[in-house]
Formats: structure tokens, C-alpha cells, sequence
């Protein structure tokens, strides 16, 4: 089946810790979205400013600088966030644990909103440098975009470990060859023969602006910039899934995907300004650019401009740089999901979320993921710049609590560590704790800060540039969420122990439902007979009475040693009629516990489903909703399934006897769940 | 919830007889197909004639003349049919029981194929009209066609009889105005004052023909001409829809039918003559119209030549037109769920296709139906002459098969008059009989050829006008058929008795599976004691140690009367360990019957079910899997469902006393069949 040919055979749980990742798989996985940013970070930078015309480009060493800055102590910032709170909650966990539900709630909303835009962006962005390097596809734009989500998405649903087997290699790859870039273009300018971008030559179009204007922008380039830090988190989200030990390497991860980022981002800026890159968020204000075709992205210039356009180094970066980008979206789909079942597990998204599929991942998640960031590329045309805007607000929004967060957290602990007593406090153990909370707390502290300046700023810049949409999700999302919980939570309430509860039902009757007797109603019967209950009948809604008949023939003729009683119904009703006998019955022999047993098919081929109504399934759930009723599904395995079931699973030992041999957990349940029941083709 | 509103309440099965059809009604509902068909046939019969030039309009009163002798064919031929088969299979029950299965099922098909294209054609051409009317919806032709499509699903899926008392009104003012139209048009012309149509005076870019070419044209006009007799069988395919006596009712209204349907078309036809009407397939071969214009429709042609354009009268008879088109596609959406379910019956379709839905029509059928025209529609973009194309062919061949098949009945009939004794021979009802076997002979006998002639006449000169499509699509659905037909005969050969059946399963036990100790598994526990199986253990699978103690200490807390066995499961497996355990249980106590207790969910509102995840319904149907196992639901009614079904239900007498009142015969068993299964938000 399609299913299997895409996604592969199911694993057993047991096959869950083999998934861990070492550190070398876990950089590409969890690092690549940061990395990526470097993508578009300084193209969205040196944008913003150009719009203030080639003058305002002397701002962009500091407006860089201070990006380099906020990444540091970011990346500082969450070395300490990984420490406490290995768990992979990450920033959600750290904001509901020391301030409370609704930040945490809120920080949770944040993150789906981030994951969602982590895709659309990257796989924008990648689109567009591979239309960088070949712009005839220009036209296809979007649906390439959707085309890689779908590839994502099915890539990822065969399980962590293979997809990151299959993306390594680009990301260092990437790093490889954008660092090769940076060196030589610095080489060729020390030797006195700088890079020349393409574009070098084009004189912009700026608007005249006044200084408060001018500042503005600079900030709205600072913004811009801080997309660079998107992806940083990821690392703090993934811990689970690091090999022991967890911290360390999650740490390391983290230092060492910053150093990375830092020296990529810095270094293709310093190259772009050098080879004199004019990019402008609208092509028609580049004087001398046909903006009838598509703008060469920054990456494509440089590269372009150090190697020479169409040479083949060029070609190995923009491929580098589209596969990276496509694994930073692919890290949203190891994030998503887990996050999404950290969520389920506190009850504040479907427990569905928390389950895993066939191949032990997330499934539902990474389905919900990838429908929703298609949505969105489709809506924003796949246009990197726009989605841009959305995309730090979320960020740092997250940032911000979850550093705040962390804040309370060290506070609390110090707190605790001042309650020991004198000797306590002597010994070095608490000496050492206290040293690193003490850090901890100046750390965080000055993340949290900074990172709360840099939403204020990227929220002034950003709001009116489409940002106020993602004001507008993120309040929703927390609020469906707190919703979920309070459905849980009365569900929960409903359900729990109290006075009411005892045991001793009264009376008890087995009827077994019969159409026509073949195999599986004397399955049914048989089995309705060996669970002795006090009595058991069988009984038969006469829809017309050829078949009535016909039946009573059948019943004395294989002496069933089980009385049949048939029940007539003129309008073809079936639970109207049996519901009233079980009314009747129960008048006459006292409140009885009624267990109604039903034939139950299971089918082997998807196809199987369709064939097979569901009114005796309906008349069960109709049925169930009478008091003292319980319904008994007998099993009847058709050929076709015991063929597949045969085939596909691996028996558990002494399982053959059994006749039926066992699937794995999670083996196709969706064919079982659609194995359906029987009825006669005449009852209409 | 929304589909009450769009659908109604649910109506118990009891009201179907109230459901049945008065002629008044009956032929708005089954007879506005062939009616409307007026409305293109015409048009189409005039458009192909004029591509060989106005010349060729003097073939036009032949042509008109053979179509009608057709028609006049055909109804009496029904006539016949409906009397020997009144259970309203139509052609596909005549051709099954007297030329056998493949006949039957190719009939089948191409009925379920023509009505397919009933809707697709009525609704093109009803939008054709209403454009023809208001020039300026014109580019939102495939629009509107669609949503007229959804629109009149869901007036269906309220059930037939509101729907004709919707649709009856406009049929009669069809009938009403067109009549007058003609007559007021005649009038005119004996007045000595034709009406003059608006593209009288546009002369045609004629093809030049050879002989044989303008004989195969005026073939061609005819074969679309014959679109006039589209539906025509519809009445024979709802006999059962009608009040008593069914047949001469039937006959009535199909005879009324035929009169009416020749009258209008041949009235039309000459007033479209006299007022010079030309219509092109093309119309930009029409000399001096504006071709990016819409071209009107012929109806709004004649009506406008007649009353004048944009006179009350022209807005009446295009409304009526529209809406009687409509109507005709309505038609399909009585009889293609009919002839659906008798497939089903006859176990050539899906059953679900058999099965009522809540509101006692055939709800699967129309949906099936509606989703399919309007593909067709979009594909086609509502190009009505496109659409006749296909059209004809389906009609005749069910046509052709048909009256075969009556041919075969009939002699039958007459050899089984031969073998009566001479004395029973003699006697008046013998005779009468006779009398009629042998008029129903000779009738059908010349239905069939003539049906038969008109086919090869449609397939030779519509083939390559798209019709081969239909050549495709009828074997296909034919093999499918045939398909769903042996997979049927399998399964009731795989269950049926035989001497391997025997009684006497050995040794029970009950197992009731715990997450936590809360009312439903309490109710569970409860129900399992009260069946009194030999052995009643209840297990709990430990996913982790905390969990597995609490409940362990519940249970000593409230005395549960009844052993727990608590079994590891590192890898949080759940189907793994209990089927271990089963199996276990099993080779110590000998072969068992096992019934696993699970409770399940009722919820009340559909997006709940989004909330609770199947874990327990996956493992139950895993579980299914082993060898002697059975579930046990034991319903658990969450609040909200009490709420819900205790407001909209109607219990039954004495059912108060249940606690829970009684919901109807399919009382949204969509919601009941998404009741899921808990387990607490800690395991996953």
C-alpha cells in the first residue's frame, strides 16, 4: 500500500532509544534552522537599510555588531536553560514552571506559531536561492515551496534518525562552502582584487528621510537582522533526543552552532558590503534592474561575485543553501512535534498529539505541521520577506518569557539554597550551587533584558509590516489551549472517585443480534455461551419475513442451543425494536446488566472498508446509550486480513498456536478501526 | 450543529410511507427531467444543422419529426415497462432478469453514468439560461453551475418529500409559459406579425458539405435532437416513490409527461423557425455578433423575439426555465440513490449505499452524486453542448438494453401461455393476458429497434465528440461492479455453515484493563462481575512506576473486588505486554475465551472527539487480532452526551426509568461512531 511505500515498515517501541541522536547527527537536526537564518539575515539587514538609501549601508557594521551581540548572549542565555530544564520543554516549560499557566501557555502558542513560520521561511528562502540559481523556474515558485513542505513531511514521518542520516551531509556542506566564500572574497580583497556583485553598480532609489525616520529604519534593520537568531531554541527543545549524556552534548550543540552562526553571518555580511550588494525590497527601485525578473538573492551575488556566476562553486553553495534551508524547515518538524506532546501531556493540546505513530514519531503533529505551513506559503505566496515580519515577533516573544523565566528560576533556587542550615551551607556541594545560580541568574538576567529591548524594538518595526498578525494568533492559540485544559480537567473531575462509586450490579442477559446464522454469529453465540451469563438469547429484528423464516429453519436445523427470539419491525427500524425488547425484558426480570454481542469484521485491504456498512456499528453506539447496556464485539478475521496480519507482523513467541498471529503496537490501526460489520444485503 | 440546520431533525423510519408521492407531485419530481430537455434539445438540434448553413434549416421539421416519433417510441414502450416491472429497477432490473448479469450490470452503469451527466447538463444549461438573461454573471458560469449543484444536495438531503413541494410550483409555471410563449408566437405569425429574433438577421459561416458529409450533419442534428428524450426513464426508475395504485400512476404521469414534452419541443422548434433564430456552436461564426459576448440562449431568443427583451414575461419564462432545469437535475437526485440502493440490494455497490440516513433518504448515494457532477462541471466548464455529447450515448444504450430486455420478457411470457391446458387457455383472464404479451411484444419490439437504430446513429456521429469518453467510463464501472460483486459472494461463502461449526468454546476469562482507578473502569469492573465469568482479573500496564503505585494503592483504598495484576512495560508498549499476558494466561489455565473489558467514551459534541485520543480503541482492535479474544465496550456517557441526547431524543415509553433516554433509528450516529477511548494524559 501507498502508505507503506512512503513511510516505510512500523518500528516497535523497543526500537525508540536506537532514534537518539549523536552530537554530529543532532548539529544538522537542531541546528540547521539557526544556521540557515545566515541565509537571509544579512539580506534582510542590508534590505531594510538600502531603502534608506546606499548611504545609510555605513550603519550596517554596527546594526551587525549589535545582532552578533543578542546572539551571544542568547546563545549564553540558553546553555543555563538547557541545564535546568533538560526535559525539552524548553522555553514553555521554563515559562509554566516559574511564572505560572498563561505565560507558559502563551510562550507554548509562541513556539507553534515559530515552527509554523520556521517552515514557511526557510522553504521560501530556499526556493528562492534556487531560483537564484536558475531563474527560469521563477514561475514555480510556490509550488516548489509546497512541494519540498510535502517531501519534508513524509521524510520525517519515516522517523527522526533517517531523516537526519539523510540531511547531514548538506549542512556541512554548507558550512563548508560558505566559509570557503567568505575566505576567498576576504583573500581576493586583501589582494587588492575585491569581489564586484552584479549589482554593484545599481543606483537605489531611497526615500528622503527624516531623523526620526532614519533611526527607524536602522531599528527596523536591527529587527530584520535578529532573524539570524531564529532557530536557537531548537536545541533547547530537542534535549529528549540527544544521546546521554543529554546536557553536555545538547550544550555543545548549542556553543558550537553559535560560533558557527556568528562567523558565517558576520563574515557574508563583511563580503557583501565589500562586493557592493544592492538588494531592495522592491526590485523596481534598483535603478538599471529589469524588475521583470527575479532578484538574485544576497547568498547568489556573493557567491556569484567571489567565483564568478555559473562556475561551479557558485552552483555548490546555492545548492548547499537550499538543502540547509530545507532542513532548518526540516527541524521544525522534530520541534513541532514534540513540543506539540509536551503540550498533550499537560493537557493543554489533544492527547492525540501525544501519540505516536507507526514509525514511533509524532505523526499527527507533523501532518498538522505541514498542512498549515502549506497553507500559509500558499497565502503569502512563498515571499520570504513578508513571512519575515511574523516570524522574529514569535521569537522573541518566546525568548523574552522563557529568559524571564529562567530569572524566577534562579532566584527560587537561591532562595532555597539560603534556607540550609550554617553546615549545609559549608559544604562545597552548596557552595558550587550556589556559585552557579548565582551565574545563572546574571546570565539570564541580561538575556532576559536584552531580549525583552529587542521585542520592543521588533515590535514597533514590525507591527504595521504584517507582525500584528501573529498578535493576533498567538492570543487565539493560548486561549484554545487553556480551553483544552478545562476539558480535561472537567472530564477528569467527572470521572474521578467519590461516594456514588459501588460495585454489585444486579442481573445479567447476554443477547446476541442475529441477521442470518453463518460463522461469525456462532462465533458470537459460542462466546456469549462460555462467558456464562445467567441467560442468553439470541435475537432477530424481522426487517421481512422470507428471512425470519428462513433463519428459524436454519436454527433448528444446527440445533443453536441458544432460544432465538424474533422481534418484527414493519419500517425496517433496528434499534427502536431491539431497545424496546430490552425495555420489556428488563421490566419483567429486574434491572439487568445487558451485554449486546456483535460480530465484529476485520478486514485486510483499505478497499475492504467501503464495502462493508456500518449499521450494526451504528446500532452498537445507538444501543450504548441504554442504561445498563454493554456491547461485546467478536472478532471475525476475513481471509484477506488474516493474510495480511500473517504477513506483515512478527509473532510474539508460542503466538502461532494462537491461530491469529500478533501485529506490533501501532500496526495499521486505521484499517482495523475501519473493519466494519455485517448485515444481510436484503435489510435495506 | 450545522447539519441539523442544513438537514432537518431526524425523522424515525416510521414516516417513510407519508413519504410516498401524489401524481401532482410525482411529476414535477420525475417527469421535469424529460420537460426540461426542451430547453436544449432545440437549440442543439438547430445549432448542428446550421453549421452546414441556414440551407440546411429546411431539414429541420424532419429532423424535429423523427425525434418525436421517438419519443412517442419510447414512453409507450415504458409504459410496458413499468407495468411488467413496477419494483423500480428500470432498465437495469428488466436487462438483469432477461439478458442476465453483465447486460444488467452494463445497464446499471450507464444509468449511473447518465445520471451523473443529468445533473451536469440540467445545471449547465439552467446557468446558461439564467446568463442568457443577465449577460453580466457570465463569467461566473462554473461558479454558480457549482453551487446550484451544492444547493440542491442539500435540499435532497432533506428528504423527497419536502423537496418536490420545493420544486413543484416552478415545473407548472413552465409548462405555463412556455405553452403561451408558443401560442402567443403562432398567433403573431397567423397575425401576420412574426416575432423576429435578435439573430435573425446574422448571416452563418457555413462549412461547405459534400453530400455525404451534410447527410452525416443532419444525422448528428438529429442524435442531439434526441437529448429531448433524456429522462424519460426516470419514471420508471421511481415507481416505488409513488402513492397507490404505484404502476397507473406511473403510466399517467408518463404518458402526461411524453404529451407535454412533445407539444413543447415541436411548438418550439417552429416558433424559433418562424422568428429565425441562429445559433452557433461557435458563435463567432456568426456574421455580426459580438462573440465575446454570451451567446442566449435559444429559449431567451424566442422568448425575447416573442414578449420582447427585458419584458416581464421574457425574465418569467427564463426564471421558469432555470428553475425547471434545476429541477431536472434534482431528478438525479431521486433516482441515482434509488438505483444505487438496488445495486447495493443486488450486491453490485457498496451497502452503505442501501442504507438510509437520518433523514429516511439515501443520504451516501446523493452525496456520491453531487461530488461527482460537479468534477464533471469543472472539467467541462459547464459547456452544456459539450456535455450533450456524452450524454445521449449512456441514455440510449440503458434505453436499447431496456426494451431488448422487455422483448425477451414478453416472449417468455407468451411460451408460458403456451403450456396451459386448452381449458385454462380458454378462459378470459388466459386470453387478456395473451392479449397483452402480445401488444407488449410488438410495442417493445419496435421500441428496441428504433432505440436500437437511434444508438448506432448517436455512437457513429457523437463518437468523436467526446462520447468515447462515456464508451470508457460505462465498462469500467461495469467491471467495478462486478468486482463488489464477487468480493460479496466470497465473504458469504467465507461465513456461511458448514460442518466445522461447532459449539462448546472452553474456559473464560474476564480481563478488565486499567489506566486509573475511575468511574468508568469501575463501571467496567462492575458489568465484568456482574456477567460472572469464571475468572475476572484486572490488569494495568505500567508505563511508569508512579502511576502503577498510585493505582495500586486505589485499589486496596476502595476494596475493588477483584485481583490486579500490574504488568511492566519499558518501552511504554501497550498491545505487546497484555497480548504476552494473555498468552501466558492462556498455556496455564488451557484454551480460554478472553473478553477484555474496555470502557468507552460517549461524547456529546463533535469536536470532543478530537480530544480523546484511540489509543484504547487501537488496542482494542489489536487486541481483536489474537486468537479468542473479544472487547467489551463498556459505555461511558460523558455529561455533555447526556445533555445533548437527553434534549433531542424522544425516549420511549417506560425508557425514563433508564437514566438514559433512547436517541432515534440513525440519531447522529456520526457523533456516537467518533466516541473514543480514554487513557490518562500521563501514558504516551
Amino acid at each position: 500500500m501507498a502508505k507503506r511505500l512512503l513511510i516505510g515498515d512500523p518500528l516497535t517501541s523497543e526500537k525508540l532509544d536506537d532514534q537518539l541522536l549523536p552530537k554530529k547527527m543532532a548539529l544538522p537536526i537542531f541546528a540547521s534552522d539557526a544556521l540557515s537564518s545566515v541565509a537571509y539575515a544579512p539580506q534582510e539587514l542590508l534590505m531594510i537599510l538600502l531603502i534608506g538609501g546606499t548611504a545609510l549601508l555605513t550603519f550596517s557594521p554596527w546594526v551587525a555588531g549589535a545582532v552578533v551581540l543578542v546572539l551571544v548572549v542568547v546563545v549564553t542565555s540558553y546553555r543555563q536553560l538547557i541545564k535546568a530544564y533538560p526535559s525539552g520543554g524548553g522555553d514553555y516549560e521554563v515559562a509554566r514552571t516559574n511564572l505560572g499557566e498563561i505565560p507558559g501557555v502563551i510562550v507554548g502558542a509562541a513556539l507553534l506559531v515559530d515552527y509554523i513560520l520556521t517552515v514557511a521561511v526557510s522553504v521560501a528562502s530556499g526556493v528562492d536561492n534556487i531560483i537564484s540559481a536558475i531563474p527560469e523556474l521563477n514561475p514555480f515558485r510556490i509550488e516548489f515551496a509546497v512541494g519540498f513542505v510535502v517531501l519534508i513531511v513524509i521524510v520525517n514521518l519515516r522517523g527522526v534518525r533517517e531523516a537526519s542520516a539523510v540531511f547531514a551531509i548538506p549542512t556541512y556542506l554548507f558550512i563548508g562552502s560558505v566559509a570557503l566564500m567568505i575566505v576567498v572574497g576576504l583573500a581576493r580583497t586583501v589582494a587588492g582584487d575585491p569581489p564586484v556583485a552584479s549589482s554593484a553598480d545599481y543606483a537605489v532609489q531611497a526615500e528622503s528621510l527624516t531623523q526620526a525616520a532614519m533611526i527607524l529604519l536602522v531599528l527596523r534593520a536591527f529587527s530584520s537582522g535578529c532573524s539570524a537568531l531564529t532557530g536557537v531554541e531548537a536545541v533547547s527543545n530537542g534535549v529528549p533526543a540527544f544521546r546521554k549524556p543529554k546536557i553536555r552534548n545538547a550544550q555543545t550543540t548549542l556553543s558550537l552552532m553559535g560560533i558557527i552562526a556568528i562567523v558565517l553571518f558576520v563574515g557574508l555580511t563583511i563580503v557583501a558590503l565589500v562586493s557592493g550588494v544592492r538588494y531592495a525590497e522592491d526590485p523596481c527601485h534598483l535603478v538599471g534592474f529589469d524588475c521583470t525578473q527575479p532578484q538574485p538573492s544576497l547568498m547568489a551575488q556573493v557567491a556569484a561575485a567571489t567565483f564568478g556566476m555559473g562556475s561551479i562553486p557558485f552552483f555548490v553553495i546555492q545548492a548547499a543553501t537550499a538543502c540547509v534551508l530545507l532542513l532548518a524547515a526540516n527541524t521544525a518538524f522534530n520541534g513541532f512535534p514534540l513540543l506539540g506532546s509536551t503540550l498533550a501531556r499537560d493537557g493543554y493540546a489533544p492527547k492525540s498529539l501525544n501519540t505516536r505513530g507507526d514509525r514511533l514519531v509524532y505523526s499527527n503533529g507533523m501532518i498538522v505541521l505541514g498542512i498549515v505551513a502549506i497553507i500559509v506559503l500558499i497565502v503569502y505566496q512563498a515571499d520570504q520577506t513578508d513571512l519575515i515580519q511574523l516570524y522574529i515577533i514569535g521569537v522573541f516573544v518566546s525568548f523574552s518569557l522563557g529568559q524571564i523565566g529562567m530569572v524566577r528560576h534562579w532566584r527560587r533556587a537561591l532562595r532555597g539554597l539560603q534556607d540550609l542550615t550554617p553546615e549545609a551551607a559549608k559544604q562545597d556541594s552548596a557552595r558550587y550551587e550556589r556559585r552557579s545560580a548565582i551565574s545563572g541568574l546574571i546570565i539570564n538576567a541580561i538575556g532576559a533584558g536584552l531580549t525583552v529591548a529587542v521585542l520592543i524594538i521588533v515590535t514597533i518595526t514590525k507591527f504595521t509590516h504584517g507582525a500584528w498578525l501573529v498578535f493576533l494568533a498567538i492570543p487565539i492559540l493560548a486561549v484554545l489551549m487553556v480551553g483544552v485544559n478545562r476539558y480535561y480537567r472537567d472530564v477528569e473531575h467527572e470521572i474521578e472517585m467519590d461516594d456514588t462509586v459501588h460495585f454489585g450490579a444486579e442481573g445479567d442477559v447476554a443477547i446476541v443480534l442475529v441477521n442470518r446464522l453463518q460463522k461469525p454469529i456462532v462465533k458470537a453465540i459460542d462466546y456469549a455461551l462460555a462467558a456464562n451469563h445467567e441467560k442468553t438469547l439470541a435475537v432477530h429484528v424481522a426487517v421481512n419475513e422470507a428471512d425470519a423464516a428462513r433463519l428459524q429453519k436454519d436454527w433448528a436445523e444446527h440445533e443453536v442451543p441458544v432460544p432465538l427470539v424474533i422481534i418484527d419491525s414493519p419500517y425496517r427500524a433496528y434499534t427502536s425494536p431491539v431497545a424496546g425488547f430490552i425495555q420489556k425484558y428488563r421490566e419483567k426480570h429486574g434491572s439487568s446488566v445487558v451485554t449486546v454481542y456483535l460480530p465484529q469484521y476485520i478486514v485486510g485491504h483499505w478497499w475492504e472498508a467501503f464495502l462493508h456498512n456500518r449499521r450494526a456499528r451504528r446500532l452498537a453506539n445507538q444501543l450504548m446509550l441504554l442504561h445498563g447496556v454493554s456491547i461485546t464485539l467478536v472478532p471475525w478475521l476475513l481471509d484477506s486480513s488474516e493474510i495480511i496480519y500473517g504477513r506483515r507482523s512478527r509473532p510474539l513467541p508460542g503466538q502461532q498456536r494462537g491461530g491469529q498471529p500478533m501485529p506490533e503496537v501501532g500496526h495499521r490501526p486505521h484499517h482495523l478501526s475501519r473493519g466494519s460489520d455485517e448485515t444481510p444485503p436484503s435489510a435495506g
